[in-house]
């Protein structure tokens, strides 16, 4: 009874609940995902420690795991995927992030480009990829230490970017503090932003968005 | 010489460059308004001050301007509007910040529906307006003080939510760093954030996913 | 000699002086649970690690601990608990600061109504138990990430609220410092709050209120 | 239409909607105004300029101004006082928002007893009062620089403590930030804080529970 | 007697003291000016307002104002410039604060290449300028909003860059911490940063790095 | 060659160099110790880990050693013991940093009296010894949480008072930002502030004042 | 009755209450002064502005005015004036702090000797100074900017140094953040500070150190 | 595939691509230097931990490894020195920040003198190594607590000086912050900033100046 589970979510908003395991009792969560089986739905898991892994492990057999991205699949389904999104990184150690939102993408239904390690202390590498990014519905743009790559992105394309501050780099940085303030401020428009290493949120608005377009509601 | 007018812009994101007019000298300010003048476009100014917009006045007389958005649109052109972006304020004192986005989306090819003072200290306003909002293709947030505004909506609607946090309280609110922070907290997904009293850039990245929705590509 | 045991608090504030473990020495702490165990009442000893458990299990069996509290009720007595006083949370991370002031209120002879886990990420939760909101002297409403709970119950009740932030999240909620400014800056008025984590402090002054209250005095 | 009155909270939360006039429009303010007077009740405006004062004049002349509070009463009303509501300052400059509180108290019905000017600088002073403080259902301590007040009043009564941190001070004060966290951190227990300046939310809130007090429900 | 001038500045670090006018007094500013023209040398006055500009005008008229640098040279010399130091600006707000730099840099004898308004909202205007920034000892890269152009031009060149923060912004710009934060996290190496709106600071050491390149010690 | 000695020191500011063991290189650590000792005077560590004690202990035997005040005292010698500094804390939590003083200030050959455990929060204990308090040529205030203490003292004696802030507390304490801030805005005139936690600066500087006072010059 | 003055003070820490005129009404100013001038004593009053002083000139003409310190002594006495105090200053901009502390000093009955200019830019400036700075029984340190004179000169002599960091300065100065810090973390140990632009404060307690040295009481 | 290499930067600024390995995955780090190994270059690798040394152990055992500085040199060449940098430091526990400035100097090709242990506690050890410091193209001053050495140095040398803050300290030290900002806002000119502990940021870009310096391009 301590948890309150928002079944009517999925008819409301369209995507089932997801489980943010951080913080949560181990137990609490066994209960969760025993209680989520009920329905024959796929259930997406962000911020699953091993710890956390294994205690789901328990409850069912039928999950998939990304350990860099930390984030569990259980009841995985076949669903069609369909127009595309663009997941570009600034360097190596924002993977773990940018991996964070591509399954999200994935497990909702979109089809993913990643285009990782392209940030601006190399820029050529970025105008090599130009093509890619511009095929997208959205690009999700993820970057640490100064995350100038945000701005260059937005000046370069006519979709939406979705930026993603990570809190890869140290000092002046302070924890993410940095990239944020930088894509909040970006001189180019056409980008808004989610929290620091919010990989699962820019994952999910960057869905709502590919998938209406892919639609083509008016 | 002092500006590099981005002409290409128009052809590679797909709008003209928007004139910031904050902290631009009157005499760089007139130069800009002329040359772009020269490409008979419609033109949009924004954070025109009253001195500002006598200083674009000397140039041209074929303008309107909204005192309470302090937008200019020079040499305005009928322009066909298609989808929907919705457009609501937690409070009157947001209307400034909420004006500057929707005639951006206005003058950038949209259909807007304004629905102004709908905060969470009086809920159900925004439930009595909850049909019109699920309307639209994308919903603009606009609120200040805690902006818990955004949250709530993310929370009700399955279309993207794009929040502007606004300066609108004192104390602790210091100058919308609070309604920032709580948008970029949000509990429920599916928003994304711009820079506090950020009107104009929420309106155009609600353009670049509006008009891709209505144009509905794969 | 190193602490000054303030036993005349119970005479001049109404509560006797409730042991702050962290940061104390354990030597210390056993001394002072020796000390106050000399007087015959209920003693509450807050942020009660597992080995200051041990430590106080040293002196006394005669205890009380709530592992997910953190919180130990040494020599415990059975109080007639009188009003009420309901406990909100938004999400099931924040039940270990709801508990700290539920069992502190109860502690101190207050009834207490927990209901947990209707966050405004799925607000029909919240509705939904309204009523038994509605029923209570005090609420006191517990929320991390972007803490609009405490908001949006101001507006529907027309009781004090208590608000406490939690330090529940990450990146732009720096520990817990995001929740804290909404609460402050809440546009719905009779909030009032407490330190972040502080289920201790609200549960205090929820008693001082709901006791007063159930009193009747004028 | 820009404004959506909320004339069923005065039924939901007992209080008719309060008006706080900061960066309202004054053809704004003044459609309020006009349209709340067709219920024959009282009002209350906070944050009241000299120019908002005169805008009001403009649709009524049946109010009273307090300059120092910046407050206005519109068609005031004789209402019964019930309990009894302390609101006590550090300091002289601390008055102008004790007033706001003290106004906003008398205006929903509570009796009010102002005791100014007594911080820690010289804390005889507070002594000197404490009989009249003891006699309170709640106690309202407003500080500004350090804000010590409400952690000193807290040890020495057994009623709750509302804190308003004000922005007096300079320099480190930070507008207001060192009372606010003060007033957080205080080592007494008992103490709520509400936001800088906010001389209305302290009234507010101390009103619900002086007059349930007074009601003596259980 | 109440300024010590240190006029031994000019043997030990190469360069006469630079008044600073702001919070001076102006009789305080006459009478230095005053002492300082008895050594026949040319001066640097930075941050001259207005009123400043007329105090020194009272003691001499032997002297070049610009206003939009808020600069004075007082007793301008012939200098023989050397090398050549690259000025670049994101936008054309930054213009002040690159003059600033610009002038500092020319009556110490340097060459200056202006490149003004090429930041990376149309990052193909600085590559259509990379030949002329390639050319230069010292690159100084100014710029506010988010600040990235330092980051991309480093990422360009084998020249230091010299990052200068502006305060060009608003929100959660937070006067220029944005574009500070940003240029200390450069992913790019070879950048180092002065303070937020510090062109004379950007000058001197840009200064500094030229002359002695130009004379090419060893 | 690491390390510069300051042996001058002693002469010019009375005092020998104190060794600041956080963050060295245990062998720098040793090597330091070793050089200090061919000088036949005490000599103060602070800040001494468990791993530091060790490694010191492997150079000598003749040190004394306060695990709770993390201070080593080598090679000590019997030293005359002038005037009189009262050392006093809010809470026992403090006492950690307030013994850091003591040792200090009797090194230096300064009388202490400690009093402990007499905070706000029960302010009748403060009083209790203001006597001892008043007899005193310095007084140290340590306090954590929001360390309302030293405004207190200072409005009730004679004598400066140090204040030093700790880190004790949690939440909005911001690891001893909120007394440092207290401090600094004390309403109290006669407080001046050393770091967070920085026991051995308040009690340097207090033994400079006092040993000052107990000779009697003019 | 809204001002509770504190004649008491006078025998209890030794100096009768200072006016802080900062944010007083003039009529509550006016009244102040009124009473006070009762007891035959001479008053300081505080940040002092143009409007205050002619209130004040309304009620007494038997007073001294500083406008560089905005500092009035009112009903000045001749005072015997024991000890030395060194005030000194980094810079020019730094002189209406320093006057502040000076005027205090003297109006307490204390020798001054203000060595004005000598910041670290031209750090011989203070070495020529020493001296004169070796001599005071106190020294206080008054600079804005990165404040470092503080730390340089307590690595000099061995008297006490009060620093008192000033908000002059700009940009990541943050209105004297940057100086307070500095001064806070000073390596060199003897420093204690105040508040930003705290003049008044400075002279304070250096005022009660002077004094009870050139009384020498043991 | 996840790595893009930008081989070309050793072309286009004269350096090759670092390896920063913090965040980076073990295998993601023992892949890109197997890649880097393909070109006979010698490599550097900073904030190499333990486990991170030892996994590039596995690749190659051709390499260098400083633990204090955690540098690696991987494939190590004989390069001609040229010019000299002088690296001085406040305190010992700086010296870890100042190795990896160093080490990266003397990899790219420069002559390094060390000065450690400087700092204006004890100003005279600057002053006697004062000509060596004169003798550098350039001064790296590397600086934690207040990180006034900066100011200090700028103040007595002709050459460009950048400054390391770092994170050594405590309290009001924020982690560097207090270092940071001091440097940012020296009063003596001819200073510009890294970010905090970059030593590498500060080594890269002196050796941008002193290379450029030793072969006298005009
Ligand atoms: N990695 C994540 N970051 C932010 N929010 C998340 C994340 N994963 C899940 N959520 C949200 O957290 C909510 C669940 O919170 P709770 O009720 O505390 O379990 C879900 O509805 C999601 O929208
Ligand atoms: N969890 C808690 N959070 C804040 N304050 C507390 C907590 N638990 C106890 N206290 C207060 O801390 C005081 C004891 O502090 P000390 O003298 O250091 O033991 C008590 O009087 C309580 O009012
Ligand atoms: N410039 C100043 N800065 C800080 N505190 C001051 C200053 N001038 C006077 N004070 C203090 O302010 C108190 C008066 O405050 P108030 O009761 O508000 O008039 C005096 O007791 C002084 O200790
Ligand atoms: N210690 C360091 N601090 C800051 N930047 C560094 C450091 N070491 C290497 N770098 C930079 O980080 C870049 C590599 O980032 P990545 O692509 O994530 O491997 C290199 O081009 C270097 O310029
Ligand atoms: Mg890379
Ligand atoms: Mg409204
Ligand atoms: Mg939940
Ligand atoms: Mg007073
Ligand atoms: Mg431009
Ligand atoms: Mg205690
Ligand atoms: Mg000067
Ligand atoms: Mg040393």
């Amino acid at each position: 009874d301590f948890a309150k589970l928002d079944y009517h979510r999925g008819i409301r908003v369209g995507y089932p609940e997801v489980i943010y395991c951080e913080g949560k009792e181990l137990e609490h969560l066994k209960k969760i995902v025993e209680d989520m089986l009920k329905q024959d739905k796929n259930i997406l898991a962000t911020r699953v420690s091993k710890e956390a892994y294994n205690a789901i492990c328990e409850i069912t057999d039928n999950l998939i795991y990304s350990e860099v991205a930390r984030v569990c699949v259980i009841n995985p389904k076949e669903t069609k995927k369909v127009g595309l999104v663009a997941v570009v990184t600034g360097g190596t150690a924002d993977i773990k992030v940018a991996e964070e939102a591509a399954i999200t993408l994935e497990t909702f239904g979109n089809n993913v480009d990643r285009i990782y390690d392209v940030g601006v202390a190399g820029i050529h590498r970025l105008f090599n990829n130009l093509d890619r990014i511009k095929r997208a519905n959205v690009v999700i743009a993820v970057a640490g230490m100064e995350g100038a790559l945000a701005s260059v992105v937005a000046g370069l394309v006519d979709v939406p970017v979705i930026a993603v501050p990570t809190s890869v780099g140290y000092g002046a940085n302070f924890n993410g503090l940095s990239a944020l303030l930088t894509m909040l401020n970006s001189c180019a428009a056409g980008v808004s932003v989610v929290n620091i290493d919010n990989g699962f949120g820019a994952g999910y608005i960057a869905s709502t968005i590919n998938k209406r377009v892919a639609k083509g509601v008016e």
